[in-house]
C-alpha cells in the first residue's frame, strides 16, 4: 500500500513505477469509480484533450489530481464509466525499508500473497460494444488487437491496446441490464507458476475461486478470476512473451462458433462469468 | 524453416509474426551480416533515413530487400555492423501444415527443441560504448534503458530499446580487439521452465551451454547462454512481465562496484563471456 | 517405443527403468488387457503368490511373460480385471541412439510430445469399490492412502500404493454398467508446467482434451486427462514432492459434501469423467 | 514453528507429518547436534537395534525423547555423528489457525518465505566414505543409489536411502580436517520454480546464496544452496517425479573425469562448497 487516509487507500504491485495504479475507495457499493491512463508526453496529453473535445463525448474537464499523479482531464463513456487522462505523475519512491536488492525495481520483491508484479489491464461492460469501440479509438487512439463478431452481427468483445502489450482494456456485452460496470481488473505475474501457487493462496485463504486457473484462447492469455470479498473480479494473468509487436497488427475477429469450443484447452465458460460485474444491478 | 535456397536459410521462431527473423547466409566464418530493424510507418522509416542522412554515420542506401521484406535503407555504425530498416515486409503466412489450432499465433506451436516464441533481441560488441549510444540514439531513436558505467569513466555496456521491451539491443565493451563483431542473439520463451527444459535437451544434444540458467541482474532477464556449432553465441531468455511502460523511464545506471556482486543470484560472470565474440578474432 | 511386432508394440517413459510400462496389443475394442505388479523381491513374490491361493480370489496361475520381463503370477479381480505380479524384469538397456548425457538416467530425454518421465499409476472402475479394497490389500498388500465415502455408505474412490507414491492404483465406482474397465492410466511428468505445456501440444494436435489441467482435491495431483484416439483415458500428472512417507498414515476419507465443492480450485467435475470408462458399454 | 522454549525451537515444513523435522539448540556453535530416523514399525526398530548393537559401531542406548517423538535408540558413527532411531512420534496436529483447505494436507500452505512442503535429506562429511557407508548400510539398511569413486580409489561420495526417494541422507568427504560436520540439510519444494522464486526471497533479504539454482549431475536433483545467518548451508532442492523404484537398482557410480564436466548443465562447483562445513574447525 502506498499510502491511506479515512475514506481512500493507494495501492501498487510491487513493480509498478508509479505511486499507485489502483485507487480504492470507501463506498456503499461496488464497480470502478473512474479508469486513469497516463499520456506518453506532454504533447501527446493535449493532443488527446483536443480529440476528445472536437468529438461527440461527454466531457468533465480537468480535475486537480491526487497523490498519486497530478491534474487530470476527465471525461465519460457512453456507458457511465469516468475516464481520466494526466501526464504528470508521481513515481514511486521505496523508503528503506521497501529498497529492492536489485536497483533497476521500482521496490522489493516482497513475497507476500500473490504478488504479481504489475497493472495489466480492466475489463469493462458496455450493452453496445461498437460503440465503445468508437470511444476507444477516438479518444484514447486505441489499436484493437482482437474482437469477437457474433452471428447476430454485434461485437461481443473487443480487446484494446496504446502500446506493446496485447491488450490494456478489454470490453465485453453487458447482459445484466446494468450501467458502468467492471467487469474485472487485472494484475501481471511473471510466470503462470506463480498464478497456480497463488489459486493455493486463495483456497487456502477462503477466497472464492470463479475460474482457472485455464488459458485464454482469445490472447492466449493463462488467467485466474477471483471474486475480492466485496464482489469486484479480479485476475491474475500471464502473457507469456506475447506481445503486439506488428504496427500493423489486423485485429483477429472470433466468431461465435469458435467461441463455443471454450477456453483454449476447452473449459467451458462459467455461466457467472457472463453476467457477474460490479456494482450488482439492482432487481 | 521458412525458406532456404544455395546460400541462405530464413528461420523464425514459431510466433514471429515476420517471414523471417534470422537469415542464416553460407560464409566462410561466423558473426553477424546486418541488423535489420522495421519501422512503425512508412512516415516513420522517412523520418529515420532523413535523420541519419542528416548525420555523420555511414550511409550506405538503399537496397531492395530479401524473401522476407521490401526494400531497405542500409548505413552502417563506427564499428563495422551494418543495419537496415524497413517498413514493407512479409507477414508469415503458414501453411495448412503449420496452421495454428489459436489463430492469433503466426503459426502452430511445433515444440520442437527448445521452441522459443519469437525473436527478442541481439547484442553487439563495440570498443566505444558511448559512441555506440549515439549512433543507436541518432539512427534508431533508442532509448537507454539501463547501462553500465565503469570506474574509468567508460560506459561498459548499454541496452537499448525503441518499443516496450526492455530492450531490443544491448552493445557491451569490445575486449579482444575485433570489429563488427556480435556476441550474441536471443529469441525468448514463454517461460523460464522452457528454458530449464532447452537446457537438458541442449545437455544431450551435446551443445556447448555457456553459462546459465540464471538470472541477470540487469533487466532481471533469465537467461541461458549456449554456442551453435560454428561458434555464434545463441540465448534464450525470459523478461517475466517486465515491460519499459514508463515514457519517462530513467536510465538505470550500474556502476562497477555493483557488478562485482555477480549475476542476480551470485553467479559469477565466466570469462569466455567477456571474451568469446564473432567472428574470431584471428591472432 | 522399445520394441514392436505384428500385434503388440511395448512402449515405456524416457526414465522408466523396465523395458516396458505400457503393453498396447491390437484389438477390437479398447480398455486395459491385464495390469502388472512387480514384487520387491523373489522371496516377496512368493509371499504374495500364497496370499492369493490362500484367497477366495480367482487364480489364473502362471504365464511364461514378455519380452518385457519373466514369468509372472495372474489372478482376477471380482469385476474381470486381470493383475499379473512378476519378479524378473527386463531392465532397459539403452542403444547408443538413445544414451542419456546423465548416466543416472534410464536413457535420453527426448523431448518429443509430452515427454514424461516414468509410468505414474492406474484407475480401475469397479461395481463395488468395497470389494475390490479387499483384492488389493489382501492380493497385493497394498494400503489405503485415501477415499471417498458416500452418503449411502458406500465407497465411491480408493487410493492405493504398494511405496512410498500417494498411490499407484486406483479405482472409483462404476456407473456405466460395464466390466473391467479401464478409467485411465497416467504418466508423471517433472513440473506441472510439463502438463501445460502438454495442453498445448494435445490442442495443436487435435486430441481431445477431456479436463484439466488443474489439481486434484484428492491426492493434491495437478493433472491433464485426455482420450487418445481410440478412446482410451489418458493422464499426465504431477504430485510436486509429496510422497506418504509416514508408514502409520491414516487413510484421508473423504465426504460426499467435501466431493461437491469440486476439484482444488473448484472446478466441477465434467460429466464424461464420470461415465466414460473403456471398453465402451453395449447398449 | 510447532514450539520453542528456552533453549530449543521445534520447526516442520508446512506438510511434514510429524510435529518437528527440524530442532534447534541454543548452542556456542554450529553443526548438526543429531540425526534422526523413524523407523517403520516397532519391529523395524527392534531389529534396528539388534543390528546396531551386534554390530562394532558404538552404542550409546536408549533416550526418552523429546517432544516431537517417543524413546530412542542413539548410536554413532565413526566420525562423530550422532545418530537417533525410533517409531513413536508425535503426529502434527494443526490448530485452527492453520488447518489446511485440503484435509490431505498436514496443515495450511502458509506461502510465507520459501515455504518446502517437507524434509529431504541431510549431507554429513566424513573423513572415510567407505568407512561412512559400512555403517548406514550395517546400521540403518540403506541402500546406495549413486556414487563417487575418485581416481585414488576412494569414494568421494554416497547417496543412501531407505525408502523411494533417491536419498535421504549423502555423505562426502571431509576436506577441512574436522570431525562429525554437516554439510548441509534441505527441504524439497513441489516445483523448481518455488526454487526460482526463493532465490529472489533470499536475495531481497541479504541470505547468503552460495550457489545455484542450478542441476545436479547426481541424481538430477535441481538445487539451491544458501547459508543460514550462523553459517549452517540450507539446501532447497526439486527432483521432478525421479524415485528409486526399482528394487534392484544399481549403484549408479561417477568418476571423477566425469564429475570434472561440472554440475548436469556445465556449472564448475565452487570452492566453498568444497571447504564449508559446520562446525567450522578451529585453526
Amino acid at each position: 500500500m502506498s499510502a491511506q487516509d479515512a475514506t481512500s487507500a493507494w495501492l501498487r504491485a510491487w513493480d509498478d513505477y508509479e505511486f499507485h495504479t489502483l485507487k480504492l475507495t470507501r463506498h456503499h457499493t461496488t464497480g470502478v469509480g473512474h479508469i486513469g491512463y497516463r499520456c506518453s508526453s506532454p504533447e501527446a496529453l493535449a493532443r488527446r484533450v483536443a480529440a476528445i473535445e472536437a468529438s461527440d463525448f461527454k466531457v468533465l474537464g480537468w480535475v486537480d489530481g491526487d497523490p498519486g499523479h497530478g491534474r487530470a482531464f476527465r471525461f465519460e463513456d457512453p456507458f457511465g464509466h469516468v475516464f481520466e487522462i494526466y501526464w504528470e505523475t508521481v513515481h514511486y519512491a521505496h523508503s528503506d525499508r521497501d529498497r529492492p536488492a536489485l536497483k533497476n525495481n521500482a521496490s522489493r520483491f516482497h513475497h507476500t500473497g500473490a504478488a504479481p508484479r504489475r497493472l495489466d489491464h480492466l475489463n469493462l461492460l458496455s450493452s453496445d460494444v461498437a460503440e465503445f469501440r468508437r470511444f476507444m479509438v477516438t479518444c484514447l487512439g486505441s489499436r484493437v488487437t482482437e474482437m469477437i463478431e457474433l452471428d447476430n452481427g454485434r461485437i461481443g468483445g473487443c480487446w484494446f491496446t496504446v502500446n506493446n502489450k496485447t491488450y490494456d482494456l478489454a470490453c465485453t456485452e453487458e447482459h445484466g441490464g446494468g450501467a458502468g460496470r467492471l467487469h474485472h481488473v487485472t494484475y501481471a505475474t511473471d510466470q503462470r507458476e506463480d498464478i497456480l501457487r497463488a489459486a493455493d493462496i486463495f483456497l487456502e485463504n477462503g477466497v472464492h475461486i470463479e475460474t482457472g486457473p485455464h488459458k485464454h484462447a482469445i490472447q492466449n492469455t493463462f488467467f485466474l478470476y477471483v471474486w475480492e470479498p466485496a464482489g469486484n473480479r479480479v485476475e491474475l494473468a500471464n502473457a507469456g512473451a506475447r506481445l503486439i509487436l506488428a504496427p500493423d497488427w489486423e485485429t483477429v475477429v472470433w466468431t461465435e462458433a469458435e467461441r463455443r469450443r471454450g477456453q483454449a484447452w476447452g473449459l467451458k465458460t462459467i455461466e457467472t462469468f457472463h453476467t457477474h460485474g460490479t456494482p450488482p444491478v439492482k432487481t
